[in-house]
């Protein structure tokens, strides 16, 4: 006999044990105050609409650190200092263009562009040529002796049959990272690929690129879903056609930029660390509210929920809003490096960078005997909606520390339907966020903490 | 030992029966097809954009009806048709005024504000009266002797506390239901009811009010929430202000409305029914697209996708576009009184009125061993996001037929988070869904309308 799911929730909640019904209690205060008194709405409202776009290297960078040491010191922090570290320095230059050439005498809009991350640029006067579309590397293999002198076209469209839509990211995002070398390779003059996302508007998705240093490096932009289908249409039946391109972005020398590190201090392990946090940087193009504006301002609001309600934890919390995730990862890596030189010993690490959505569970990476202690509390975390530990996963910036330490770590894994909707694009902002989405994120990854430190993992 | 929750969750599915592996493929081909070729959210977009808010008695609700006509014919109904019902027919009239009153000089802009459902209006000239504040029935009660000749200003706050908002707005409610009449009861002159919300906002919420007939109908209006507070503040530090208030809404005499029913029918027991709907009016405010075309277009989408996957249900699935939800229920009334008098099988009854948002769950009204059939389902609805058969709950249309019948009946429910920011307001447009949310949760109800007719209940 099967025993339904929910009557087994139910058997397990009512199992809690007097300790977890004590635990119950806390993670109920604690949530009652980020819900009724959360920073997290107004903390994330002045960093995206004063600062906006944050991009490793960019002056908005530096404010926005200045933002995070601000919120962290009102938050209540111990301390709070800065973690120095070099990050890439790469500029978008004046607005794209692109537009389709034709003998054909109608008018065609200009398409709707953006150029990849860490991309080179056309130069001033453009590229004009005639466009190649294939939908997959295979296609392009097959088609590489009509690729030169041409401009490269990856169509692939994102997967809607995968429900959890970082699994279509995960598909369709390596075109964006190889394609502009693989292009290059059989002489491709740039490259245009289809934005990574199912929205239902043009908006195009930028996201960071990485050339092969084996090939030239050609200039690679990401194309609004709209226009990929003009562009594909045109294609077919304009054989005449061309694309004119301009970009005028750069990659200047590596600058300075810091993780931006607030800690409360442990009562009884001060020399044990918890680690919590999102990064801080973001894409130039949008305000990055749900990448990773929310990530910031939950992790802080577990810092200042727990003063607000006497939760004093035995570790240090430590919470980090790292630097430069978006191209180059420069911040995590650096905080790891920083780690395993102090020979620090770090129990647990968390990142929220999956967006501020309604929270459903977390991914986990850790050896199977910490993911059951994990799993044994999921009882406390049903109220919140939070029912999924089953999935593998960890944030960027901590996966350093993880592969270098050992430390076990886990992601707030909310619920991903609008995220590739606004990923990267403009309408990654503020207007997209939901306080209470985001106070439930906070609540989540709080009652984590929360119960690993008063557990150990 | 208590074993974590997941662990179970995954020992369900790997027990699935060699039935439920089959059920699950087949779920999974029209989930497929729900996700690629969809047209539920194109259904919305006509519905909202081009016709709109569609109050009963309204002319735009005479479209809906034909609008619905069509939508169900192009999925493939087998029969089309529409079940005649009285309906309320209010009108809102003139745009509500409401502004402050003050012998100080100083700028106040008009308050944000929208006549109750069903409420009577000022007259022409208006109501100016010194306003009371209650937070309750009983400081009301305490006040009664200050009321006369005021306007009541109900300032009850949402209780953020609750994770399902649900709760809150269940909380909250009879203020907007009962106020007028017991303020009125007490001589008040006309009520102002804080809005049923926690949005971020100054949007008012409009929604029906009951009058008891034993008292004066007095005007009503709901308040934005930020005005709200501009309000509660200005009743305590200027004693001598008074609020004007001006409505022209009125009832009318009844008018004809109609459920507008397709259905696909039967291969094996045509004369057994499952009804699954969404009510097809709304307010006249808003377009109405979470409350309610969500609804009607998921349940459109249901019957095209069995169609254009080849399932084909042994019982009647009867898709249903109630009438006259929002402020009457004449719509549910009248298809279980035919049900009733027809003496129809009716084996359950879904409804999808809680948002286009993520789905969670379904919550459910029926016998437990009909309960417990229904829960060891839920190892195939878990793949979709859908893991919450805990609650109890079902739709107010069908409510009716569950009551008269002893209908099973179960409505889906989304992620509360967002609902409350939008119902009955404004910013319930079309832009406030997205196309994935609604889509996954017409794969839920198809799959529970699939297993349930497969199987019986």
């Amino acid at each position: 006999m099967k025993k339904p799911i929910l009557a087994l929730i139910a058997c397990c909640i009512a199992q809690l044990s007097w300790a977890q019904q004590e635990d119950s209690l806390t993670i109920r205060r604690f949530a009652d105050e980020v819900l009724t008194n959360g920073t997290a709405y107004e903390n994330l409202r002045v960093l995206t609409k004063t600062i906006g776009g944050r991009l490793a290297g960019s002056p908005q960078m530096v404010k926005a650190e200045k933002w995070g040491e601000a919120a962290l010191k009102a938050a209540g922090a111990d301390n709070v200092y800065f973690q120095e570290c070099k990050v890439p320095h790469w500029v978008r230059g004046e607005k794209e263009q692109a537009r389709i050439i034709s003998m054909r005498r109608d008018f065609v809009p200009p398409l709707n562009i953006l150029a990849l991350g860490n991309s080179v640029g056309t130069g001033t006067k453009g590229v004009t040529a005639p466009v190649i579309e294939v939908r997959s590397f295979e296609e392009l293999e097959q088609k590489k002796d009509q690729v030169k002198g041409k401009i490269v076209f990856y169509n692939y469209p994102f997967n809607k049959k995968f429900i959890k839509t970082f699994y279509a990211y995960g598909d369709a995002v390596r075109f964006r990272g190889q394609g502009p070398s693989r292009a290059s390779k059989y002489g491709a003059l740039a490259v245009i690929v289809r934005s990574m996302s199912h929205s239902t508007d043009n908006n195009p998705h930028t996201g960071s690129t990485r050339y092969n240093d084996s090939f030239p490096k050609i200039a690679a932009v990401a194309i609004g879903l709209k226009d990929a289908e003009v562009l594909s249409k045109r294609i077919a039946n304009d054989p005449g056609m061309k694309v004119f391109l301009r970009t005028t972005c750069q990659m200047l020398p590596d600058t300075i930029g810091h993780n931006v590190i607030g800690e409360l201090r442990g009562s009884e392990f001060p020399n044990e660390y918890i680690t919590v946090g999102g990064h801080l940087d973001s894409w130039d193009v949008c305000e990055g509210a749900h990448d990773d504006g929310t990530g910031c301002v939950q992790s802080i609001e577990i810092l200042r929920s727990f003063k607000a309600t006497g939760i004093r934890p035995k570790r240090t919390i430590r919470v980090v809003l790292f630097a430069n995730e978006e191209n180059g990862l420069r911040g995590g890596a650096k905080y790891a490096e920083e780690a395993k030189a102090k020979n620090e010993k770090h129990i647990f690490a968390l990142e929220s960078d999956a967006g501020g959505f309604t929270p459903r569970g977390f991914t986990t990476s850790m050896e199977p005997d910490k993911l059951r202690k994990v799993q044994g509390w999921s009882g406390l975390f049903l109220p919140y909606g939070i029912y999924d530990f089953s999935e593998p996963g960890g944030g960027a910036d901590i996966t350093p520390i993880h592969n270098q330490l050992g430390t076990p770590m886990a992601e707030l894994s909310p619920d991903s339907q609008r995220y590739f909707d606004i990923h990267h694009a403009v309408s990654d902002n503020f207007e997209a966020v939901n306080k209470r989405e985001l106070d439930l994120g906070a609540i989540g990854m709080g009652a984590l903490v929360y119960l690993i430190d008063k557990y150990g993992l």
